[in-house]
Order: C-alpha cells, then sequence, then structure tokens
C-alpha cells in the first residue's frame, strides 16, 4: 500500500456492536523478542542494527500473514508520519523517534504490526477492536510461532526470551485492553480503581502509555510482569480483571443515571454543544470533550446518529492527523481552528442529545404554581 | 393591576429596532424629592414615614399618566415580589429592603416609577428602551412638574432641591444608560473606557448600580454631579459620551471582526452551544452566555430568530423570577437545573449561528493538500 494513502485515509472502523465494546475500546497483546548473539537495539552499533533489521523484515514481510502490508524504515517516514502512527496506537513514542536501522511492518487488515529495533530487536503486536483480548493473544501467538521458524531468538531455558529491559524478561508479553471510563471519573471512584488494580499487579496508564495522561476518559490496563507465569495465565488473569473493571463503570453509569442523572446530562449537552459550535478547539478538550459525547452515544442520547463518527473524530482530529490534510505547516492556533471546523462540519447533522424524555419525571418544572 | 398577574408576566418588550439599540438596552433619568420640614427617611420614625407615605403615594396616583398603575406599600409585598422588582431594574436593593412606611407605584406602561421613602422622601424615575434619554428627561420633567404643584418640596434657593445624601443635592437627578460592551470587554479595552469615562465626572457601574459586577457585559453609566449644572446640560453630557462608547463598541466590533473572527465566532458558538444544551446553569453563567448570544444577534448570526427571545431570557432566568413560577421554595441547585431547562426550551427552534459564510475566507481549510 501506499503510505501517503494509508497514512491520509481514516483508520478502518473498529466499532463491533457488542455490548462490552461500549467499554471496551481495543484488546492488544505485544510479544518482545530479540536475535541471538546480537547486541540489543540501545547497545548496538549501526551496523549492528542495520543488519538486525535486514534480517527481521524480509522475515515478517513472507508471512502469510503480511500479504500487501504496509512496510518501512523508520528513516524513510517523515516525523509527521510517525506522528500520525502514534495516534493511531501503531507505534511507540519511542519509535517515533528511531531513524537509519529501525522499522515498522503492518498488515493490510491494520491489525499484526511490527516495531523493529525499538527497545527490543523485534516487537510485534496484534490489535483487535472491543473486548478480544483472546484472540489477539491467539493471533500474535500464531505469528510468533511462525517466525521462531525463520529467526534465531535469544532464549534462555531458564530465563525465558532475553530482552532489553528486565521487566520484559521471560514470556516478553504485555496484554492491554484501552478502557473508556468515564463514570468512574465522573463519579469520582478512578483513583481508587487504578490503586486497586495496581495491587493485583496490573498497571493503568493513560492514552499513550506510560507516563502519559488519561485523555478523553481513556485508560490503558496491562500487565506488570512477564515472569514465572504462562502468558495464557497473564491473558486469563487481565481478562478477569477487565471484566470486573466494566462492570464498575456500568454500576457507575447506572448510579449517576439515577441519582445524579441531570449531572450527567449536562456533562454530554454541553460537550454537544460545544463540539457542534466552538470555533477554535485543543487537542486536549476535544479528546475529553468527544469523551463525553461517547457516553452519551452509550446511552443511546444521540438518535439516528452513528457512533462511528465519534471514535474516528478521536483520532482524526488529533494534531498529527489534521497537519496531514494540508500541504503548509500549521500553527498550533490554525490546527485549533481547523480542529473546530472539522468537529463542527461532522456534527452538523447529529441532533441534540434526547434528554428531555428521561428527565421530566424528576424535573421541578412538573409541579408549576396554579 | 393584579400584582401576581404583573409579576408572574415576563417584562414587556423593550426593543426598538433602531440601530444604536443594538448596545444601549436602555435609558433612565431619576429626580430625588423630599417634602419640606419632615425628616428624611434615614432619620424618620415610623410614624413620619407613614405620613410622608400617605401624603405621596395619593399624590403621584392622581397623575394622569398613573391610571391604572400598579400601587403597593413595601410590607405588602414578599421578599420574592420585591426581589422580581429589583430584577427589573424598577425599584433598588435598598427599597427592596424596606418594609412599614414605603412605597412604590408603577404606570401599567411600565416606564414610570416612584420609590416612595427609599434614601430620600420621592425618588421617580423613567425608563426607555434603547437610547432615549432626552426622552426620558422630558417625561420624569413633565411629572416632577405636576407633582409639584401638588406637593411641598423642600428647596433651597441656594441649594436647590434638598437630598438625605450631600451627592444628590441641587437637582436631585441622576441620568443614567445601560450599556452592553461585549467587544470593549472581548478586547480588553475596557478597564482603559471606564477610567476614560470617569475623568469625564460619570460613573460606570454594573448591572445593578453601585457596588455590583458587570455581569453580561452590561454597564450602566451615570453621571455623578447633581450641583451646579442644569439638568438639560446633565443630560446633554451623558448622551454626548453614551454616543462615544457606542461608537468605542462598534469600532471594536469592527476590529474584532476583521482581525479575530475567528475568535469571535467561537466565543458565540460556545456560548449558544452551551446555552442550548446544558442541564444546569448559574444565573451568573447565563447572563454572560446570553450577552455573547446578543452579540450574536446583533452581527445577524442568528437567522429566522428574534433577539428579544435573548433580552427576555436575560430577565426570566435570574433566580425571582425563576422562582415566581413555582409554588415550592427552590434550592440553588433546582434553580440552575430549572435555568438551563428554561434555555434549552426556548432555543430549541434558534438554530446554529450562520459564521461559515463569512469564515471560509480565512480557514486554512481552503488550502487542502491535493
Amino acid at each position: 500500500m501506499n503510505i501517503n494513502d494509508f497514512l491520509s485515509s481514516p483508520p478502518l472502523s473498529q466499532h463491533r456492536p457488542e455490548p462490552d465494546d461500549l467499554i471496551v475500546l481495543s484488546s492488544r497483546v505485544r510479544l518482545a523478542r530479540n536475535l541471538r548473539q546480537l547486541p540489543f537495539p540501545g547497545f548496538a552499533k549501526k551496523n549492528d542494527r542495520v543488519r538486525v533489521l535486514e534480517t527481521i523484515r524480509p522475515a515478517v514481510e513472507s508471512l502469510p500473514t503480511m500479504v500487501d502490508a504496509f512496510s518501512a524504515t523508520m528513516d524513510s517516514l517523515t516525523n509527521l508520519d510517525k506522528q500520525i502512527l502514534v495516534e493511531r496506537h501503531l507505534i511507540s513514542r519511542e519509535h517515533a523517534a528511531k531513524s537509519v536501522g529501525s522499522g515498522f511492518v503492518l498488515n493490510k487488515e491494520e491489525n499484526l504490526c511490527v516495531m523493529i529495533n525499538e527497545e527490543d530487536h523485534l516487537r510485534m503486536q496484534s490489535l483487535r477492536p472491543g473486548l478480544q483480548i483472546k484472540e489477539a493473544w491467539k493471533a500474535i501467538n500464531q505469528m510468533d510461532s511462525t517466525l521462531e521458524k525463520k529467526l534465531d531468538y535469544a532464549f534462555s531455558p531458564e530465563l525465558g526470551y532475553l530482552t532489553a529491559c528486565p521487566t520484559n524478561l521471560g514470556t516478553g508479553i504485555r496484554v492491554s485492553a484501552m478502557l473508556h471510563l468515564p463514570a468512574l471519573v465522573l463519579s469520582e471512584q478512578i483513583n481508587q480503581i487504578v490503586q486497586a488494580v495496581n495491587k493485583l499487579g496490573l498497571a493503568v496508564r493513560g492514552l499513550y502509555g506510560e507516563g502519559t495522561e488519561a485523555l478523553g476518559n481513556i485508560f490503558q490496563v496491562s500487565n506488570q510482569m512477564t515472569l514465572g507465569e504462562l502468558e495464557t495465565d497473564i491473558v486469563e488473569r487481565l481478562s478477569k480483571v477487565v471484566a470486573q473493571l466494566i462492570e464498575h463503570e456500568q454500576n457507575a453509569r447506572a448510579t449517576l443515571l439515577e441519582k445524579k442523572s441531570k449531572t450527567v446530562y449536562n456533562h454530554i449537552g454541553r460537550a454537544y454543544g460545544i463540539l457542534a459550535n466552538a470555533h477554535s478547539m485543543s487537542s486536549k478538550e476535544s479528546m475529553n470533550l468527544l469523551s463525553l459525547m461517547r457516553l452519551g452515544f452509550d446511552l443511546s442520547l444521540f438518535q439516528g446518529a452513528d457512533r462511528i463518527l465519534v471514535d474516528e473524530l478521536f483520532i482524526t482530529t488529533q494534531p498529527a492527523h489534521l497537519q496531514k490534510r494540508f500541504t503548509e505547516k500549521l500553527t498550533t492556533e490554525e490546527r485549533d481552528f481547523l480542529r473546530a471546523d472539522m468537529m463542527r462540519d461532522r456534527l452538523k447533522d447529529v441532533s441534540r442529545p434526547m434528554t428531555d424524555k428521561n428527565e421530566s419525571r424528576r424535573s421541578p418544572l412538573d409541579k408549576p404554581a396554579e
């Protein structure tokens, strides 16, 4: 695929009509692998990195799942293109900073992607929309098994797969799910929940992984430990915690609707009103308002409109995606104008949230004088 | 007129289609008078206050302009009713605190009103929508001349009309105009303008007079001095300053539209979006957002809608007006819900502001890649 075609088009629709997918945006499993007797990328000289890249890249490209893949060396991509890949969660921020000797391969379904010479020689990940942790594991496990026949992995019978950072040692697995938890945030339960999840040995992070903010009320939950536990046990454990988080979020939504429906409708109504009418909007504000609109879709307040719209705007209104549409370099201010223009345009046919029926019972308007 | 009918209905429409009225909401002239040889209200015993009330009230009611007037003693009004009169700018906050021995008379056109035993025995004022300072002066001057034949005013050939506070001595006149100056606020010129106006011996105050905040970008400009100048000169001077303020505001609007149209549209669009979709809103927020919508009407951004709507909402969404519609005492939170319900309901047929035509020329959307 032509890189410009790929980067200029919106990401493939990620929506499935499963109820759990209202809360779980995506599931992901990644494996870290390295080649035997070659220095880890952080210690490798350029020649070694290029050698690793030239060994791994064709092996990946030759996989049956990689027919018509999008493949590139990091030095062939512009900073803007790399940033778009970050905004689509296809590469890490760290990998976006890489150049000669690093590479990236993505299958045409956009659900299997490989970073070469990021922190490890090989980081392959399987992405799935919604709650599909096990499916993601199955896909990446198969890819890994096939690749293992072609590549000579650094493996110790005692320690397992060797990795640049000891936190990945053993299985090299990171299982994660991206959760949309607006009700836990609105009801101020989120900190408590995060602490509880941490105690179970899982990490809770922001939208772009380690050290990033939970913009748009989106949280990434993943395993911390990679050693001493079977991959399938890690997948199982994370799935159970995610199921609990879904339940907590659902309960928080039900409680808010029962006890504070006006507050919920107020947040959603204002978010919609601002998104549909502003002429300047920062990326951060847009994420947080889109999150509230997404909650409105989950509560069926936006009738006749398709919620895919909101999920797509989450991605396409981010800075690099906006910049990609224009030849001239945009300033932050210009991007804020364009972002608002795009929002108004895309939301112009979405009607106001339908909240009046639900609220009228509780409204003091029911008991007017006379 | 029945007081409940009067207080429960919206104020008479104040809109005239004059261009200056986009900026000048209303004009007002009040005169302070006292009866000879009776102590000022602040020093008077109850009996004296009642005597003054019983002398002045029938004299006012018998005026030809006061046929079918609404007339009441302050002890006969509830606190809520008094508060409604304050919100309609018909009585002062101070007068609302008065009880036995104080009174209030308003003609049926709602443009001549009299406070009895406020700070002075008699405070009569003439109100006019838009820029009509001279008309207001003419009306109150006529009323004063007629009353002077019936009442024995405290007058000194040297000092003029005697008043409880020396700041009103002489003519007892206060000429004022209520101005809507959103562009001077948005362009941060307002403080400078206020200082310049002060130097000309005029006062600039907030929405409810002395010591109140300029909610909704509304400012009251009035004379400070009442002594040593003819009433007509004071009226003339204030009219000139108001004409200059109108010009400054118009220039500020033109400059904002020319240099920062997106910022202006952003403010107006967000204000509309929030007003039309919120489910909870404080009085203060609603005034400030309505002010921006009013600016949008002035700039013809709201097509097919009537700007009277906004002027009416300015009044009817204030706390006492809201409470008046319900039998049960509302909490602040309930009022905030009701205010938002009323806004959504009244604005549901007002379309989004039409800004796209104007802005597209400057928008970077005009130069997309390819």
